[in-house]
């Protein structure tokens, strides 16, 4: 039997790691489901970065770049974090170098696992499938907020965790697991309900940044599964 | 408004932390439930110490010694976690030094908010009552297991964070905490069935000491609220 696990935070990863796992990096609101979007929309690669030093260099080197902070783009990028910023037009066959707030860090966290994917609602059942068929352990890493526990991730690793334990190898013992499974299936039947009380919603409306929230939120628009290989994102 | 928080690991404390809060420290299996029932038999004063070094010199001092790691009492120890063993012929009037897996370390670190409380369900009710007169803001931190998120401890921390939230000078954005409440609304009919699946309570079962869970459930035996002065633990 493949366990499953959940790590609500990028600072208890030392806690949960396994390298025999496929570790499954979700940031729901904004980047996960931004990057998923642009390899929707034919982008060649994404170059995730911690750093928004090492996101101005790959500027000052002529390469696109998406940063930002707190939800707000940084005035030597291209663009920010929203998913609508990923357009056709702005990133087919385009190498982006990509820094966020929380998403970004995981990313870099995780690829102490056998294999790093992407992971938002966006491809939840192609991902679903390509787990249950890897036959591997499933850690799923939260990005969180700065660290702090957050709901929006915490629900979408309840989803992906829910429907993996019903594939007949995997199992979980993880009480991070199954807390997110009960706490999707109270919100699931109306899930953008939920979600108005969720910190972050506060803070992308604050800024009039909260549009992209109901798209987020929209299942399987996708079969892609961004995956990283060595130091950049590709798909499956 | 005070603001309530919950912070589900202790490695996730410096992210929350808060020198104007009272500092609620929860660890239901089974320190926090032991330390409260102490109180009520009458122990003078129990020392929180971290590591087993430490209980161990004091135990070469002279001191009677409560000392687990992973459930088992340690063998230089007079006894271990269990809630069973703290009764009135053993601990009245006595000094007790006391070292658990994740519970001391817990109480150490909570030690930079403004006050530090011993929280369990058996003292639930005077807890609220002191908080809400207070009118400081309040995090619960959650002792969790070796860092990793528990559903024992969080269930507790949604049944405190609601009944103080329905004070009215009290509000919350934190997700930790939102995520709790839900969680706890979802068990508290039947919080014993909901524990079934607690990691928790496999670890201790394994070990034949799963007794006292029952017990560590019981909604207000005491209004004796532990309370960190200095470096030991004495009540309001």
């Amino acid at each position: 039997m493949n366990k499953v696990e959940v790590c609500v935070s990028p600072a208890l990863y030392p806690d949960y790691e396994n390298k025999d796992a496929i570790v499954v990096v979700t940031d729901i609101l904004r980047a996960s489901s931004a990057i998923v979007t642009a390899f929707m929309n034919g982008v060649e690669r994404i170059i995730p970065v911690a750093t928004l030093e090492e996101a101005k260099s790959y500027k000052d080197k002529g390469f696109m770049v998406a940063a930002e902070r707190d939800g707000l783009v940084r005035d030597f990028a291209d663009f920010g974090n929203s998913p609508y910023n990923f357009t056709r037009g702005m990133v087919e066959n385009k190498q982006i170098v990509y820094s966020t707030t929380n998403g970004t860090n995981a990313i870099h966290l995780a690829s102490s696992g056998a294999q790093v994917l992407i992971g938002a609602y966006l491809n939840l059942d192609a991902l679903v499938a390509y787990i249950i068929a890897s036959d591997k352990d499933l850690l799923i890493l939260c990005a969180g907020w700065k660290n702090k526990y957050n709901l929006e991730d915490t629900l979408f690793a309840g989803a992906l965790a829910q429907k993996v334990l019903e594939g007949n190898n995997f199992e979980t013992i993880c009480d991070a697991t199954n807390g997110a499974v009960d706490l999707y299936g109270l919100a699931k039947d109306d899930l953008l309900t939920y979600i108005d009380k969720v910190a972050q919603k506060q803070r992308l409306k604050k800024n009039g940044l909260d549009d992209v929230i109901g798209y987020c939120h929209k299942y399987n628009l996708t079969d892609l599964i961004p995956v990283l290989v060595d130091n950049y994102l590709s798909v499956l």
